[in-house]
């Protein structure tokens, strides 16, 4: 946690003037990440890896209860390995990295750097895979991807080497396979919605915007706070199109010879570019209590007489707190004074501030900052656990009901194109549309407005209640917003990250 | 768990016999790893993760107990960076892996794939020091080392990409960072020798075999059953001989400015490697119960008229185990025999089996099968628990036991540099011999007999016992084993992996 004075002068402009300028003060500012020597990559120091770890735990916890296990692949994939899958390698290569030296030989075939482990996983799961008694295969790999990324990059949102997970499963039925890809996208609705509290639309990416090689994406989608979008995760059900190459085959009971089917999903540190997103202000980070590496800091105020009571008081408090599974930190440091400390803490988006001083000690009380609101609350002592739980359990449930609330007023119904194209170029966020389901028109209207199909909603697939709150009913989704034709699907329209 | 039939055959030749095989087929029939398609590289398979994991789990408990943080750093250095400390880029440049290409682009400035990454931490270090308040800077990173291997290679001990974590810490007095060397290679002996349960000896390299660029690096080195070293843990001081080019300065409480002291430090998924060969036997892998993904298998024998309920008794005993934190598995498959299963169990190295038939239910007991003697033992049923955890304990304390012995018998004290030359071209191990002190010395007898210094003991430093134990007391310590001269140090030399 330590950082130079220098790095905690505050952020100097407004999320709401300069959201890109702002983001990357924050980033840097709050101690997250920093730029690496090479363009594109970046570094993360201890408290962004920190939130990482607890985003990390979160996940991997729920991969083993489902039965799904860790392992490793190396990151070198030989081209020809790579080309194996058509699409695939046509979608990815012009981003790929490739290795084609040793000292100072040069190889025989050249290889890619990870972009994503499908076609290396495969050719090494079609020898573990030969009968029914092998399947389910569930693994999981927490590494990194690269691929050189041409645009503008962004710490978290866009940069060449990210860390994610990737999960690879491979079933004896497709209809098996299909349940796995739900079930994944529910533990990331979870942890994404419950734990870092940004709301997101689940559904189907288009065929144009599928993972390449998949049969078809599924796809959490949020909100920034600037309008645009930013995909959260994906669950991809990849069918046999990487089985039969790959010959993933297995003897089924039948005694007959099968091509399995698979999937594969993952999500990466994207998160935690979008949790600064939603929930960051103009003092900083605000993170979400249930992923805070701290979730308590306690800063003693106290004059030079008084300073070792104060002290030990506040690591009294302390001891309480983590005794009761409270992530607590004491900064008692005398090299900076209280006010340098708050400031700190505010713009490291630690979710609750306890101060303390010896006036407090003397009347029996602690005082609460939190965060989010920068509400104070005075509290007896004796009710410090039991406090500083509510407080923190208002904090997560607050940041979620407004993320939610930005979310839903984000979404528009535009009942004609130009409307449509008057919200993309205006405010932005999801316009909700209906669309004849050619790639024409999603091509179209992409490079007319820059917005493509962030994702056809679950909702809409089942017949179910439009997720539009603007009371706008008109019957515009019937037809698509571009050439006027019969609808087939309500897709959610936006320009994102 | 999962592994098809065709996998579990046993191992088909002796340990004794041909170790180099043995060891081959022990990693990939125990389902650890496995090749990938790029030559040098390898695949982890969940068994084999799952045991890194409980390593790695271990290791980064007392890192942060001890005031170290993780961090996250980018794979692609530039050359120019690395090339900034001289001996260092020397010592690595032979086995760089190159980036030269993205995409379809030659890029300007070839990349290099970390083959460790202390030019790259450090160039990021100096920004974030400036001050006496920012020391000390203690981060960890788990991630992976690239170095494409020349010699053979063999899975988790000398592979082109290997699962590590390297430490790098940045203090503001030399007496801190020496301290820092000492404490890391504490945490590494508790590891290897209480958890991992192989033996090992503490000592410094010469400069000969030290880390480029480092002042001095202490070890932890291990003998294998074959009779060569295994470097299992290093820890370096690197003084001031990065912080110097890489300007890492920080202003003291002096108010002047001072260049920071360093330590590196790392280990890697080689202490797979060595209790392999260490605790391994004729019948497969031999897991520490402390570090073993699965501490106790539970094989359900029955007929099929009273399958159900003899599974459900499994469970039951499972449910107890678990719940007394013993990592149980219950292998109910109908697919396969007992026998089978037996042989899987042992194979994968499984700790402690527990069989169970409707006799054992009827007459109120267990019996429990010990994987590194077999030896079997009856218990009642109401002393499960307690017989489990005394079963564990007694493998736990019996493996490091037989491996210290092992150790002990292969430590010999040459007194000519015939007997030494013998010794070393024969059963091989350490051989401990007085050393002037001269690279040259070093050099010819690693030409004229494959062996290299590799620990000079920290024992013998401090004028203290000798770890022979063979009875032979001349002194032919005081001498270099090689010209003659009078000793400055009394090291241990052996042929290594």
């Amino acid at each position: 946690m330590s950082s130079s004075q220098k790095e905690s002068v505050g952020i100097t402009v407004k999320k709401a003037d300069d959201f890109s300028e702002w983001y990357t003060q924050v980033v840097i500012k709050a101690g997250l990440a920093d730029y690496a020597p090479v363009k594109g990559f970046i570094v993360l120091r201890p408290y962004g890896y920190a939130i990482w770890e607890s985003i990390r735990d979160l996940l991997d916890k729920r991969f083993k209860e489902t039965g799904h296990q860790n392992g490793f692949l190396p990151v070198l994939i030989p081209e020809s390995l790579l080309a194996k899958e058509a699409d695939h390698f046509a979608g990815f290569t012009p981003e790929v990295f490739w290795v084609t030296k040793t000292g100072n030989n040069e190889i025989g075939e050249k290889l890619a750097l990870r972009p994503t482990s499908e076609t290396l996983a495969y050719s090494i799961f079609a020898k573990w895979i030969t009968s029914y008694r092998d399947l389910p295969l569930k693994i999981n790999f927490w590494n990194t991807a690269l691929r050189a990324e041409i645009k503008a990059t962004k710490p978290f949102v866009r940069t060449s080497e990210f860390l994610w997970q990737e999960g690879h499963t491979v079933h004896a039925t497709e209809e098996e396979a299909e349940k796995e890809v739900m079930a994944i996208l529910d533990i990331y609705r979870e942890v994404i919605e419950d734990f870092i509290a940004v709301p997101a639309i689940r559904g189907f990416k288009s065929d144009k915007e599928k993972f390449v090689g998949a049969k078809y994406t599924t796809t959490l989608e949020g909100m920034m706070a600037d309008g645009k979008a930013l995909q959260m995760g994906t669950s991809h059900h990849l069918a046999q199109n990487f089985s039969r190459p790959f010959e993933i085959k297995f003897l089924g009971k039948d005694t007959k010879e099968h091509f399995a089917w698979q999937t594969s999903w993952g999500v990466s540190w994207r998160l935690i570019g979008a949790l600064i997103m939603v929930h960051g202000d103009d003092k900083g980070l605000i993170l979400p209590p249930r992923i805070a590496p701290v979730q308590v800091v306690i800063v003693p105020i106290h004059k030079d007489k008084d300073a070792e009571a104060v002290k030990a008081h506040a690591h009294e408090l302390a001891s309480e707190l983590r005794r009761a599974g409270v992530r607590v930190h004491v900064d008692d440091r005398d090299e900076y004074t209280s006010g340098w400390k708050f400031n700190e803490w505010e713009l490291k988006g630690v979710p609750l501030r306890v101060n303390i001083g010896a006036r407090d000690i003397e009347k029996g009380q602690v005082e609460f900052v939190r965060r989010d609101s920068r509400e104070k609350k005075q509290a007896p002592r004796a009710a410090l656990v039991q406090e500083a739980n509510s407080l923190l359990e208002s904090i997560q449930y607050d940041l979620y009901s407004r993320a939610k609330q930005m979310l839903d007023s984000f979404i528009s119904r535009p009942a004609t194109y130009g409307e449509f194209k008057g919200v993309i170029e205006g405010r932005g966020g999801f316009a909700s549309a209906g669309w004849c389901g050619s790639p024409e028109c999603e091509t179209r209207i992409k490079e007319e407005t820059g917005a493509d199909i962030r994702v056809i909603p679950f909702d809409h697939q089942q017949g179910g209640q439009d997720r539009n709150n603007n009371g706008n009913d008109s019957d515009s989704s019937n037809k698509c917003i571009y050439c006027g034709q019969p609808a087939k699907k309500v897709a959610m329209f936006g320009r994102a990250y």
